[in-house]
């Protein structure tokens, strides 16, 4: 070979070679992007299987599950909507087979399943879109815990952090749902960039938010149910308390009063959040749950120390809030816990939203949170 | 229902709310993990598809693609190895389709194709293995270009960066290949660990490693092709003087001096640090191409400044390191490349390992060139 190898050869090669990395993927011809978002906010999901017997696009958007159509070239497309801007789940199954979207880089960080992430924003910046303003830092750490390891956590600083190096911050530390990771209050929840908007807008006080991973795991293996399990409550709050929030407080400037310490979660998540702030009042006093995983016959002993002086709670509690869907599977429960708390006297604040158990939901309760925390 | 719902039912909910969200994925009866890592370091790899016709194993690891076996519960397997230790990408090949593993949350971040990671120890840890020793921050940000948006930058900063407060530190800028992302070096090139692992053992200078997203996009389309294309080339350079770098010198503790900037990349990010790095002899003088993407009819061209004056680029450079697999699409180009190197009289530092355009390769030539930088 000489020195005039030319573009075509070397683009040939650079084919040749993609397809080896992308180890026995059938040649990928025809060029397309998949999703794509039109004017009008309709969207155009695409997913290329020449051989397959049927392609159905399933989505968390209302009426948004629909059978795909191929085309000559063995490309299978759908277009719905208009869409309500937000961002939105979704996933191909292909011949039964569930199959995240290949052309989209933005996945749904998940132990149970593999989602794709599309984002419409519409004509109006969303509270979660991302825009030219100061912008946080997220960063990825690892806390060890002797029992448990070497423990991935992602913590949230607010624009400016860095700079400001005398100031101290309240913190929220923020739990995912139970099949989830430590990544997906950032990646679906856009926890970051929800900050960042309000921030810059002066609707929300400047907070550094902990995100770490909600599952003893190994001692409580990955396929062990809900992040609100006894068992994972126990080891949880050992991690907690011996590790985690030291590790916090060594390495960030944090405000160490009770007063600037937040809690809430979502699902599983939702109720370790409870049962950690309700529990631990020399340490939170916001507490927060996002349709909260609870169980009518565990109310008692997950909140003992909350119920045991009602009064002394509502006097230690800055804030309780709690939100929900009206179609979350959880509602009802929730519902018995809310007329449990009325009986018992324990202030808080409800949020009823319309939608189910999605992360949709999960940043518009962040985003509302946001706004009350440390004021 | 009363407060005496219990455990049973509510399993049965949590089940069901499951099975919404991930969104028709058919029901998931069968527990199972995927993959195993066994003691003898051989791997076992399933998938559930009761109906599919075929399952394949496609993977990086020597003969590790192979026909997985069905199960009566429907859960496809198969067992490879033993296998060398080290992170491999794999997939499964589903009637056609190829499908990451939706047990395992270690995905390949990339545009092209989807794959997951499998990780084998073995009996002693390697140099990208997670252990206990003080590990430094990964920081996802973004910087603002008003070209092209809001730029996403993962950046790693050592072991004890946010507690000298008045330290500098030497930067490496790391570039991933043609369809990666900006996450790619951490997640599949474990580039932070490596890092840890070397500078724990004082092997490596700490040092500040800046891993930006190398496509100009939305000038440059997501399909478009090599990153070291000349247009792609322009708009990073762009990019890089204008937004990038005083973005990083402004908001790290960096030490701004030539001598203690350093510039890789591999595959296409190789070719464009090899570009970035000889003709900015003003800002780099240590520059590394790991399995680069060259086209010897560019070669002039995209070298125009070190080959203007061999004898002043060897007094330039600290470091010019080129590593390359013999298995690898690139060698025979790379060859080229030396040769002319050679009669130019440029020096530089060559390592040709075994393999492939492989991610597990860039781990070794990281690990390898993490040790001389900054020396």
């Amino acid at each position: 070979m000489t020195l005039k190898m030319n573009q075509k050869l070397f683009n040939t090669i650079l084919l040749l070679f993609i397809s080896a990395i992308a180890i026995s993927q059938p040649a990928r011809r025809p060029e397309f992007d998949s999703p794509q978002v039109n004017s009008d906010n309709t969207v155009t999901f695409k997913f290329l299987a020449p051989n397959a017997n049927s392609v159905k696009l399933n989505t968390q958007i209302e009426n948004g599950s629909v059978d795909m159509v191929k085309d000559e070239s063995g490309i299978w497309s759908a277009t719905i909507g208009p869409v309500k801007p937000d961002m939105y789940p979704y996933a191909f199954n292909v011949d039964g087979i569930q199959v995240a979207d290949p052309k989209n880089t933005n996945i749904f960080p998940n132990e149970g399943f593999q989602n794709s992430i599309v984002e419409i924003t519409g004509n109006n910046p969303l509270v979660h879109t991302i825009k030219d303003v100061p912008h946080g830092t997220v960063s990825y750490r690892y806390y060890t815990s002797p029992e448990l390891g070497e423990r991935p956590v992602v913590i949230y600083t607010p624009p400016g952090y860095e700079t400001s190096t005398d100031k101290t911050y309240p913190i929220l530390y923020l739990l995912h749902g139970s099949s989830d990771t430590e990544e997906t209050w950032t990646k679906v929840g856009r926890a970051n960039i929800i900050l960042d908007n309000l921030i810059a807008q002066g609707k929300a006080k400047p907070m550094i938010i902990v995100m770490p991973y909600g599952r003893a795991y190994p001692s409580i293996s990955k396929s062990a149910g809900s992040l609100r399990n006894w068992d994972n409550l126990q080891e949880i709050k050992k991690d907690f308390l011996n590790y985690l929030f030291p590790f916090i407080n060594e390495n960030y400037r944090v405000k160490e009063d009770r007063n600037s310490h937040a809690i809430a979660g979502f699902s599983g998540g939702g109720g370790t959040s409870l049962f950690m702030g309700l529990n631990n009042p020399d340490m939170f006093s916001w507490v927060a749950g996002f349709a909260p995983g609870m169980l009518p016959n565990e109310f008692e002993r997950n909140n003992a120390v909350a119920f045991e002086n009602p009064a002394q709670t509502n006097k230690n509690l800055d804030l309780f809030w709690i939100g929900v869907g009206e179609d979350d599977f959880t509602y009802r429960v929730v519902k018995e816990y809310f007329e449990l708390l009325d009986s018992k006297g324990i202030k808080y604040e409800r949020f009823i939203s319309g939608g189910g158990h999605t992360w949709m939901n999960c940043k518009l309760y962040l985003s509302i949170l946001a706004e009350k925390l440390f004021k």
